[in-house]
């Protein structure tokens, strides 16, 4: 068995900067977490708050807090920093290797999809964001680590993709389409969403974009080393 | 121009786990941080102190203290929660898009690389791990943020590479065929880097081995997005 995270992220069109960070971090006990977190408005005000957000969340993982604790965490420092004025979307990803399960923590209002080989679950229960309200909790989702299984997740640049041309962007549909094409790895579900997002924006997106595939498949590799890429345009 | 990383890290033959850290944050004022520690011994006790001070680090860079702040601070906790009995190695490669920099922190015995067109430049000064005395300093190199840069950096199972039979891998000279090659991509680099030490150890490797390639590149993809691949064999 083998984890393929694969992430792609673009910012809006003549937008400085995106406002979604993401992250990963090990976990202390084995596997990895990612964390995903969408800040309100676009640029260097909501790269702050998502900074802000992704670091707690992080931070607390990184020392053993489960994630729904420290999804609720990240929420009441939010909270408390902006007293209720400023939100975000979070979405934490994590292989949990005590457990041996695939753990989901959102607060976001988007679904997120579990494709399986019998087809595409969607995971439709939303939560508020973090940073509004005072007793937000997030929605939790724990799966069996069980080869053949993609989670997808993303901000709302995905579903607002065509919005210009007052279009929006089917990702259900997209996922679906992309399952029945029989993809097997990570990186070309995120490439591929990506690509049809942008297409549908003209490739000038409407906000920011960020598509994040965690895949736990059957071992493709012939080696025992994990390994990391990264590629940021300047 | 874009920025590549490639890391490969493979855990000592026959150990259930790595005693290596390797993470990586994004800097909250634009660009990256790679964390790399090499916790004292093997296993599960060099994995707790190896992630110890790894996030110190990546928790203050998080929080935009700068590097050798960051490696400082990482060394003093470590010191005063061990009392001097730990040690660790630490290397920080970060891409300042502030400064316009690519910063290498080291408290580390291991020479780092530099590769640009016209040769490879080795980083030699050496300094001592962090954890084991009262005012340890890393050793800072800046460089400037030029195209055809790559910086390699690695923990000692590299150089140990070949240690059971004997013989020990040469990684500068590793690393001068690799240019003399003609690479230009940090996955190569990593690669085969990782490929040439796990020959030589016969593919049982004798310590862990972790190799982090960062790379100014001139910019090869089409598109803006950032992306992320993560593969993690169970």
């Amino acid at each position: 068995m083998e984890i393929q995270v694969a992430a792609a992220k673009v910012g809006k069109y003549a937008s400085r900067e995106s406002g979604d960070t993401l992250e990963m971090i090990e976990r202390p006990k084995g596997g990895l977490s990612l964390v995903l977190v969408d800040g309100q408005h676009t640029g260097r005000g909501a790269k702050n708050i998502s900074n802000l957000v992704a670091r707690k969340a992080l931070s607390l993982l990184a020392e053993g807090v489960r994630d729904g604790a420290a999804a609720r965490a990240a929420h009441d420092y939010l909270f408390t920093q902006h007293e209720g004025k400023v939100q975000a979307t979070l979405t934490i990803v994590s292989v949990d290797l005590v457990s041996e399960t695939l753990l989901l923590t959102r607060n976001s209002p988007l679904p997120a999809y579990i494709v399986r080989p019998d087809g595409v679950a969607e995971l439709a229960a939303i939560s508020p964001p973090v940073g509004l309200y005072r007793h937000t909790r997030p929605v939790i989702d724990e799966l069996p680590l069980e080869p053949h299984t993609i989670a997808v997740v993303y901000t709302d640049g995905l579903p607002l993709a065509g919005v210009r041309r007052g279009e929006t962007f089917n990702v259900r549909a997209a996922v679906e389409r992309l399952h029945a094409s029989g993809l097997a790895n990570a990186q070309t579900w995120a490439d591929r969403l990506l690509a049809e997002a942008l297409d549908c924006d003209e490739h000038r997106p409407s906000d920011d974009i960020s598509i994040l595939i965690v895949a736990v498949l059957p071992r493709q590799g012939s080696d025992e080393a994990r390994r990391m890429l990264v590629r940021m345009p300047l």
